[in-house]
């Protein structure tokens, strides 16, 4: 895109602590890096909080391409925008902001409409540089290029953000509540409310207790679903789901293969909408096959390998007259969504407080990913200043 | 279900006309044949006209199950009822009604719902005898057994169709137009309007401009879409399908596997909607390729061979937002949208006369065939008696 752009007048390098990620599953190590000035159409933000989501561990053990390193990884955060480059009107400094991994650029098809959350103008992407320029602006104190990810890289005092990933929210709300809405609880919640429109009194499946699923739970807990029901090959995650709304229990692991059967069993046909939070091909097709025929959606939710497939009887979408359809980040517009997700906050409509299970001071965010690692954290809050 | 039934007191067995399918492909005989009377729950019904529907030539040429010989072929059609059998209140002779392959009992989940038109009680099925007793009523004259195709077989001057799946009709609209809305029109209309629910000014592309094809456009059309793209091997189907509100032709032969990029830089990133109306799992992976990103929706009602498996890959459904979805008789439960679509009819919304490109007399039936089979007849309407 722009190429012959420059940063903002006046604005200087800054230097601060960032966590690197130096090599594939290796501990992130604290150290001093150079954040430039914002290019324009971006703002530097000081990090207020950032918690932990499942996918920076994925890019944390990455060894092949899109795995990176050094990196800067974290893309579920909130921050106040330190200095805005040249032609960013939208914030200013001293704004409280969430970046988002998806864009919202405001003047594609696909930003004008509000059926879509997938701006075409700057597309989802695992490249490791920004999205409008594709370069970084992180180095290390010899001068090599550190990388960002998903175009937000919370894991540091500063990042650089492109303004259209970043959402301006009410400094009022807790940093370390309003942060999860960077991510995973847009991704759970947006998915029953924006992908799938759940109706009241439905039947709602979950494949995955993990995070996500525990979102889309709450989010089918908001929509008014009547029964939702958690599926996990750990039985103990049930006590957990519980508070999320999660009203039974169904053991995947015990079942095997006879786990669409007991689904639809207990259902009398099978599930209205069932969410895939884990990210396997194999479980989105049980999902499928768990869906009531006639208008069962199955929402896919969950990231699997490039290249997977995903296989489905013709006979079953033709003759049961059943959905299948993607939600990345939930179906949610972050400029639009966010905003109304932290309204239904404080109007204490959208639970977020049962979520944050740890919180952490910079200086142990490696103690995070082991809460992450180990099953014991549903969201650890890493503080940048505590 | 019920097996002590008997028919109702004093109907006596009806000795007519029926062309009869003795061995697979090759053409009908038209033999006298014994119509028993209607048991519990049945109308028997002297068809008025029928027409030939692709689905008859495919369980025409069928040697293996569920082809089945001798056979009553014949599934779209009209007629009046003869007599009723036991505990019928719903209609009575000389009622006009169109039979339908699709059950309506009006009784369980699927029926008491909105959203679907798959009857739980009475489920979709190619058995070759009634829904209710898995029985025949027909016999040749040496008393052998002869079946029924898809709950209707209307080659014949009188049938035996349960009561579920007949719709009572307003006689005074032409049988020849009518008894289009047995199976074919409904499906390609009902996809547009009850599935895929085709928003005014969207764009459509039609795998395939057979009958479904351009009942599809001639939905897409009424729904207000603004451009209806025909995709076709016969560039020639093109002058036909314009009078159906197709606006643009992609010749998928010469275009081969370029068909999809053509398709997205055409429609400016992708059809809006995408129906699969030929069944071809290859094909619906096309449309799914051309569907829109984010809000793009592939419907199939093509039907496909047993087993046949239709591959996507994750990345695209989860990324692009995607949806898949399936169309069974276009999504339309017979009992309230047959009306509906009549009514659409006399109101001059829904075009039918252009789908009738010929008519027959019953001992023609074999020339209705043989127009379909050389692709010269979009629906030929076969009357009983002229």
């Amino acid at each position: 895109m722009e190429n012959n752009s420059s940063p903002a007048t006046g604005l200087q390098p800054i230097r601060c602590r960032a966590a690197v990620c130096r090599k594939p599953g290796e501990p992130l190590v604290i150290e001093e890096i150079i954040v430039a000035p914002p290019m324009p159409r971006e703002v530097r933000i000081r990090i207020i909080c950032t918690s932990l989501c499942h996918s920076d561990l994925t890019f944390w053990k990455l060894k092949d391409p899109p795995g990176i390193f050094p990196r800067i990884l974290g893309h579920e955060a909130i921050g106040v925008v330190e200095s805005v480059g040249k032609d960013v009107h939208e914030v200013k400094e001293g704004d409280t902001v969430i970046p988002t991994f998806m864009a919202d650029c405001g003047e594609c098809k696909d930003c004008l409409s509000n059926k879509s959350n997938l701006c075409t103008k700057f597309p989802f992407s695992v490249s490791p540089g920004t999205p409008r320029y594709g370069t970084s602006r992180f180095t290390d104190l010899n001068g090599e290029v550190i990388h960002h990810l998903l175009f937000v890289s919370s894991f540091t005092e500063y990042t650089v953000v492109d303004i259209v990933n970043v959402t301006k929210v009410d400094p009022a709300i807790p940093p370390n509540r309003a942060c999860l809405l960077s991510c995973g609880v847009t991704t759970g919640v947006g998915a029953t409310w924006r992908t799938a429109n759940v109706e009241k009194g439905s039947t709602v499946a979950i494949f995955g207790l993990g995070s996500i699923g525990l979102a889309v739970a709450e989010g089918a807990r908001i929509c008014g679903a009547s029964r939702i029901i958690g599926i996990d090959v750990n039985p103990e995650k049930f006590e957990t789901a519980k508070k999320f709304g999660v009203t039974e229990f169904v053991n995947s692991r015990t079942l095997g293969d006879k786990l669409s059967q007991a689904v639809i069993e207990m259902t009398d046909g099978g599930a209205d909408y069932c969410f895939e939070c884990v990210g396997m091909a194999f479980l989105v097709e049980e999902a499928f096959k768990c869906c009531r025929q006639g208008w069962g959606k199955t929402i896919v939710l969950g990231v699997d390998k490039p290249g997977a497939v995903l296989n489905f009887r013709s006979y079953d979408v033709l003759h049961r007259g059943k959905t299948v359809m993607g939600s990345l980040f939930g179906g949610a517009s972050p400029k639009s969504d966010i905003p109304t997700l932290l309204k239904w906050y404080t109007d204490k409509k959208l639970e977020l407080d049962k979520f944050v299970t740890h919180e952490v001071g910079f200086e142990d965010i490696n103690e995070a990913f082991n809460l992450l690692i180990e099953g014991k954290s549903l969201r650890c809050v890493i503080w940048m200043n505590k």
